[in-house]
């Protein structure tokens, strides 16, 4: 089944106490689609870049099976976002963000990308999520992220765009300044009463929970020795979530927590390396692997 | 089998933003015994109070099956703790300690303690929990517990006495604090280095996890809306680990694993309601659904 992906594609400069990158390949649509590929063929990508994005990167998608026909290349410069972390790795600290091309970004979804199943409305403003919406058709699944800025400064069109999302996904951080609500529990059950009909938080090593008006779900993190580079983490969360629940298309409960486990184990692998670095090389079996793994430590 | 506890008993004054209590019933010692008090009938306190405890708090503990022949009571005053917490519920501000008698204590083992399987040191002087051990005779099994302040100021016979340890059990922020470790996972590998042959890092809502050398798993905490007070939940959750250990005694991995898991559920009863009245009216049944529960949010 095919996954339609709205977000940005983007250069990030990215400083961590265990070394940094300049200009690399970075964006949420960008980290959604690639950890998304190794579950499903079917990504379609909906983003812009500049005429400055390299050739390699486009690329590189492409070898990832990503269709491009969304990706809109203007001229001027790539969104670009230079932060960064230190030893606690929880917070980023941004340095710069130049929207630049992305400032003017209104999604058109090329013809051939109405009909999709599944769509994942990454981090960007909600107005432009809508718009998305508008312009598919019917659909079986539309997950949606966001982050602390939209909470804060478009909270009313945030609320208005996640009454049409089925799952709506963020970090505990976000539901606690969304709602209100310091207990988490609290603060998913008012996010459900705001539409969505399942809610994932994502604690960050903490590992991450899921509500629905019936049911109740917790997966650790991966436990890691070490973490070169948070960023694009979440992105990869719901790549791995959306491509295992869009190539298995079943949604049962049993199956929505193979997904999150999943989801975690592609973001365990991306916080290996810099960029999506560790995603170049990383195979089947290693996800496997750790799939496998993931069993081994939260039974009892 | 029998477990013989060393720690306080202790009378509290607590607030949180959903109530108060003045002198109630506390302590480490306390906390731990009621809450293995349902798992097991052979319950040995070792502590000191003022001739200010109240007999209805004595009878309570003989109630619950605690032997009480190694509670020293003496003239003075019974060690006094004060706090508050906001509505993170995570910190609690300590208004006054009063050590009182407890300055003084010295654990004297009534001779028919010296013979058990089981020992549980929670959070005293490493000092007094290295006499203890030099007390009893061959073990099998130690728990030792401890907190940020003989991190501080007493770290080289911390780190004599978790050299005979079997398991060591602390929270998240003492963990980096004790090893200077910001990765929790490299803060455990570094504790086993010191001497325990396993590690349980206790992380409040986001649960416990433990590790040994070949060894990993992670527990989430029950979820709950409503936490009244989250005082004594560490020592309530050593309580239910240690009471499940004995009970059953069997040591293997994969019940260790069980008895973290009705630790849990323990110390998510206990702070449902300000000191131990929760566990006041607790039945088995309630503690087995609970642990049901657990399981079934964790089940992928």
């Amino acid at each position: 089944m095919s996954i339609v992906v709205v977000g940005s594609v983007a250069l990030d400069s990215v400083e961590t106490p265990f070394g940094k990158v300049e200009n690399a390949l970075g964006g949420s649509a960008t980290y959604f689609s690639v950890a998304a590929s190794f579950f499903t063929s079917e990504i379609k990508l909906v983003g812009i870049v500049g005429d400055d994005f390299p050739q390699e990167h486009v690329d590189f998608l492409r070898s990832r099976g990503v269709d491009l026909a969304g990706l809109e290349r203007v001229s001027g410069k790539t969104f670009y976002w230079s932060g960064r972390y230190g030893h606690n790795l929880n917070v980023a600290e941004t340095l710069s963000t130049e929207l630049n091309v992305f400032e003017k970004f209104a999604p058109k979804l090329p013809e051939i990308y109405r009909n999709t199943d599944y769509v994942f409305l990454a981090n960007i403003n909600p107005e432009l999520q809508m718009d998305v919406l508008k312009q598919v058709g019917d659909t079986k699944l539309v997950v949606c992220d966001t982050m602390n800025l939209w909470i804060s400064d478009r909270k009313m069109e945030l609320l208005d765009t996640i009454k049409h999302v089925d799952i709506f996904v963020l970090n505990d951080a976000e539901a606690r300044q969304l709602t209100g609500e310091s207990n988490l529990n609290k603060a998913a059950k008012k996010i459900l009463d705001y539409g969505p009909h399942r809610v994932i938080i994502k604690k960050g090593e903490h590992g991450a929970v899921t509500f629905t008006r019936t049911s109740y779900f917790s997966s650790p993190a991966y436990p890691l020795d070490h973490i070169s580079d948070p960023t694009g983490a979440g992105d990869t969360f719901a790549g791995g979530f959306l491509g295992y629940l869009a190539s298995t298309d079943d949604l049962s409960e049993t199956n929505v927590r193979k997904a999150i486990v999943y989801g975690t184990v592609m973001a365990s692998f991306n916080v290996q390396d810099f960029s999506l670095d560790r995603q170049r090389s990383l195979t089947k079996a290693e996800i496997e692997a750790r799939f496998a793994e993931m069993r081994a430590i939260t039974q009892f």
